[in-house]
């Protein structure tokens, strides 16, 4: 039974399998062995020593139970996993067990094993973000002159295309996978720095041995450790949130176009999704409302961590520990947010009859401009703008629709005629740079092309 | 093994236990016995449909992982689990299958049966509350009298005692004791709407069966269903929110006093908790920091309740769905903070003589001011203002103490004499009210008996 | 020229009054002013001293530009000030100004000032509170039986009243308004400890000049001075926090009534307000925008107070600190936040012809139940919920109605007839317990007359 | 009168002017100006309007105190200066009156000015960087070997160099400078985008102008308007936020060494700042208070715009508006923390003695692992191990120093000799890679000369 069923309706599994338990305890023992390969290579341990400390860095041979009521009582993980590991060892190698976890410190262990998990997270998010992008670019593609209505104020302003609202979406995540790019350059490096960040128990190998466990673990080595030195941890929980928070912005704007009033966008329909048996006419918008959960809980996670940046000395006092919770939560925020996003925008159900008449709830009233444009070029701007103001009233309180009202107008059909006046007030002849602006998003993925197109 | 292992450092088994997906499910299910039985007493459904529902109402019965995957797909674990539970039904009974969750919508389940866990919760909370109020209570009687230092600014500034440090944060529970009594009385309801809240599919019944519901759950009822309308919830956030900020405020004192430069207080020792067997003279502050940890996180579990409550007309789309990790969180978090100051206080270490040599450490200087207006008494306070100021300067520059440069002015000698001069140094005579108000504290506290002293 | 324009659509002249530089300034200088008179009426100050002090306790005389830059480099406003005050009395009665601030600190000042102007802000709350509960209790017995269709999910459910809705938002408040009360009780009292916390300085007359302070004053003493103990300025903030939560909540809900294509609300028109000369369509929801405003806005401010609580010993370095912006501006956002719903439900646009349109756009499918139920009474509610689920879904593939596929069943009309189906799809009579529960509300409202309804 | 004197310990005059009213005011006008410009220079507006709409675009010609009370009810800034400008532009050229704000929407001109003041906030940041990092790394050369005791838990741990220190917290804001430039790159752009984001009303001359727009204004030019993408504004906040947290870090570090029990540091002293005259001991951290109360507030303020991005269609109902207060708000913060932490470290008082005296509180016990490490090479590290703590254990119990529980031991002074055990129990030979870490640091700091060197 999973610990948190409340939890669940954003996450996925692989991302829950980054951040379970079981990876948890795995990526601190993936540290241990590879910082006794690490030692052993310098002699700061003998080479004997490292096979048994090597196979016994398996998180299923350990009892997690017992850790975890440990951990309560030491305060941290990594202090009854040394413990329990070195009894293993024990069992296999009494001499090996002597050198198990040599020169480093709790802190050391548990944050390279975050980091290890957070390059996990890195990885499946980059992959979510690339189908997200070629979705987006295929809808921005597909709709770039079909028809919409623009909305500000949750009120009908002027038209747009439906394929500028996608490639909005798609230059927003763009600009998430550029700076996903600069977090991996600074963030996925090792922590290694002993009990005070200084090596000393290491000697004269200090550096050595620091390189060789960078290297076994693919990480970067920072200049120095960063024990209490939190603003990569803080970036990543930022570029979590930020997601996030544009993931929200598309799972609101397709909530709200899915409103039965609404109705121009729907969700794919999957079985067991978002419908009911009695009520026909509902499709519930479960995806977006998995996002938007995501997006209500983020900014206070990043608040945590960036709270917790605060801390004393060469070893934090809650700051830290703070962390623990809060970064993977975010990185499971993140993962199923952008899942659910995928899904979305992957099978994005586009109802064009919807869109085509709630361009027309107005009866014109959204091309008032264009007409008005076109007109001032005769009778200038000012007059013209009187004439629509005057149409526009005049429609509003007949319920008759603008084309109707400035049809009637003698001076109107003079300078525009009937043909040119339809043409103003059909919405798709004032997208203005829509089209291009569509263009310019779709250029810039093509030479950002993803990883995974390759 | 525990889902979660990082954040175990801040946690009780009992509290993890009220909020484990066990109970979540259990009490879900309970809530559908009750409203079975509630249903059945006003003739909604058949009395023979009862024996079969109540007795599949049992957690242990489901398939939870089945759960978990549904209730990604349907938005909600309500949804799925009513599936699971009328198939558990339909074969014992497929009569009593039909009759299964009748009335009801998803969120009457799972808010009623928050409110169950939420009671559970609170009454964990009392406990704890009541058995640290008492450890404080007996400390700053204990300890009434017993100068010590008071800092402001992290610098030291003049007497006060010990008692008067515990009595302050023993005013403070006392407080939230309070707010615990009103924010019962408001949040324990009932939730029961049906699908948008009118109970319309009960008919008649409604009222009928929302009473009785509300009679087997020994909830109290509302006066209509709240679905969007979440200030209960919130206030209960809140209230976590504030209780762990006390407890926080009482862990920084205590962690700063544990200092080895400090040293006049220290956590309780226990095996395995924060000892080093290398390191003798140091006793790391594990139960602080853990204290500490819920302090950071906290704020942010808040803002999270609060910001989901601007929800969506009769159900929302992200605002409720984002309690249900927070407020758990909430809870979790203050439990732990409370078992822990609990411990802290219930065995704390107070170190008498680092409490004087503290007091001792500026010469004298942090008395300067009781020696001024004694000295006012004779030379007017101007004058002593003046003596006492250039005496201080002289004993800063000199390394002598304040008395010895006292002593050494004949006019002062003249008006004071060694005797009185001695005692004007002495700190235990200059804590003003302390004693006054750690009795007014403790008659405060003798007035509210607490329930688990009966 | 105000010195923030960006926060100015959220604020009201009253509540931006009670925490202007000059009231801050002013409600300092009062507290002083009535230390003095405390002080001197048990004989702690010459009595003579208090006209010289009283005269000057006057925000006007300050230099409030030389404040500003002295408050920057010691840390708090109160020292400079009555540096300042100090002068100012000099030039009055020399005599008097050895007597300015006599025992207080710093802290006892801005706090205790900091309460006043809570006092005052929560009088402006209140009173809000009571004209809004007022205008939605109108409201609630107007519409009371006003059909209007429930939303859940953003997606049509089944029918309501909209009276309901706004005795919902009316129930949220009157909750708040008990909170309110509570908060007073707590909340409202003196800050008098001098420097730290024991008033040592004013000797055996510190409880007279105490309670006497306090009475100058009109607060409550609480048990004991509570310098670094914050909860009462966070259950403030948290006060603001929730109601502007439940603000928001009814804001969102306009907004979404407002939007072009639901139209069943419009804020109240207003010269200025949210029009558009071009767009005559176009009603920009202004009032509901700054409510939002608001209430993205108070979450991190209520998390800011709470994080602050973790203050050090007797004074804080920061979390005290961190409180002198957060708890205003909370304050000024809920005003504000009150003063546009107040308008807003004071003068809503209700539109009858949309509500009524909008509860016909499914053509009848929000009905399905009652159908359904009205039929399980003759042939079983399985057979009845299959027979009106096949017919709901024949409506939406064929674009009828559900009355005329479902009165095209003989085996329906058999049981029911066309008078009987026809009332059953009137949405008005399938509201369920709606009006019931406005009678609830509205009696709950008649119990808790207002003060200002007397 | 500084409206809020609440907020004045953390801000500066320079950062302050940026975000003023007039400057807002200012910088929406130069968009103004800017626009009117780049219209006519494509012939969108005629060349004879510029003139006029130029020189009306200063802040000091318009009406705050109207400006502030129309923006209250029409939702924003902009439309009222709108109205204000073209009636200033009209009293000098009725014609050019016709063309203001042509083409643009309000949230053109609103977010585009918000932008330019960015810039200059970023550049205030970036100086103040450049002058932190140089202090830091004069003060990390100085200390790169001044042994300093490193603490964990709040407890001493083992040795480290102050210097050590003063490195890690130059290479964190080291990183914070790349961070700087990245986020130059993204966030200082154009928007521009007309009503609806389509510049429609532009017709064939939108992208020509949106160009020039730029260049007057020495923007880049984004793909295309962002009004509801808010990731770039959502980056600035963090970036403050995470520079925030580091500042706080150095602050609570000083904040504890300046503690009166340990003294190691101390702020630089200056009139009016943090000194008493009675407590002449007493040094408050007047700055470090600033900088933690930055510290504190930041969270949340970073949360609320991250809150803030889900924001609805082509214009936001709160979320934009809520950025308002929320960005200026945190580069106050910045740039008053990062003065203070300036100050500090540009003036910081080390204390040698003290550093070396808190080196020798625990009498050797915290060079145990030295001594081990030592002997181990001669006994075995197990051997050795258990020497050492028995050692410790016995200094402790006995008050004795570790030098001479060990110098008592044959088998010890056998293998090691009094010399090298003296040598061994000197902190200075304990410091491990701290000269080298140092070294990387200023390396690195050199390769990255800071702009402002040149």
């Amino acid at each position: 039974m999973p610990e948190r069923l409340t939890g669940l309706i954003c996450g996925t599994e692989p991302m829950n399998n980054v951040w379970s338990s079981r990876s948890t305890l795995q990526r601190m023992l993936d540290v241990e062995a590879a910082l006794a390969r690490a030692s052993a290579a310098h002699g700061v341990i003998p080479h004997a020593a490292v096979p048994a400390i090597v196979a016994a860095c398996d998180a299923d041979q350990l009892d997690a139970g017992g850790l975890a009521r440990s951990a309560a009582l030491g305060g941290n993980l990594a202090i009854p996993l040394v413990k329990q590991l070195t009894a293993r060892v024990n069992e296999r190698d009494p001499n090996a067990a002597k050198y198990v976890h040599w020169g480093a410190t709790s802190q050391d262990i548990i944050d390279t094993a975050t980091v290890l998990q957070l390059r996990d997270a890195l990885d499946l998010i980059e992959r979510g973000l690339d189908d997200t992008c070629a979705s987006l670019a295929m809808l921005a593609r597909e709709h770039r002159t079909t028809p919409a209505i623009g909305r500000t104020w949750l009120q009908q302003a002027l038209p747009i295309t439906l394929g500028l609202k996608f490639a909005q979406w798609l230059d927003a995540l763009l600009r998430h996978r550029e700076r996903l790019s600069e977090l991996r350059e600074r963030a996925l490096v090792l922590q290694f720095g002993g009990a005070a960040g200084t090596l000393a128990s290491l000697r004269d190998e200090a550096q050595a041995v620091s390189a060789s466990l960078a290297g076994e673990l693919k990480l970067a080595r920072p200049t120095l450790p960063w024990h209490t030195q939190r603003d990569r941890i803080a970036e990543a929980a930022s570029f979590f949130g930020m997601l996030i928070g544009t993931l929200g912005k598309i799972a609101r704007d397709v909530s709200l176009q899915m409103q039965t009033e609404v109705g121009e966008l729907a969700e794919p329909a999957a079985a067991g999704k978002g419908g009911s048996s009695t009520m026909p006419h509902k499709r519930n918008p479960v995806g977006c409302a998995a996002v938007l959960t995501a997006a209500t809980r983020a900014p206070g996670l990043v608040a945590t961590v960036f709270a917790g940046m605060v801390q004393e000395h060469e070893r934090a006092l809650g700051g830290w520990q703070a962390e623990w919770d809060a970064l993977p939560d975010l990185a499971r925020l993140a993962g199923g947010a952008l899942f659910h996003i995928g899904q979305i925008v992957g099978g994005l159900d586009v109802r064009p009859e919807r869109l085509a008449a709630n361009l027309d709830a107005t009866n014109g009233l959204i091309l008032g401009e264009a007409v008005m444009l076109a007109l001032g070029d005769h009778i200038g701007r000012l007059n013209a703008h009187h004439v629509v103001e005057q149409a526009s009233k005049a429609a509003v309180q007949s319920g008759r629709s603008l084309y109707d009202v400035l049809a009637a107008d003698p001076a109107v059909m003079d300078h525009l005629g009937a043909e040119r006046l339809r043409a103003l007030l059909d919405p798709a002849n004032y997208a203005g740079e829509a089209h291009a602006f569509v263009d310019a998003v779709l250029a810039s993925y093509a030479q950002h092309a993803p990883r995974s197109s390759s």
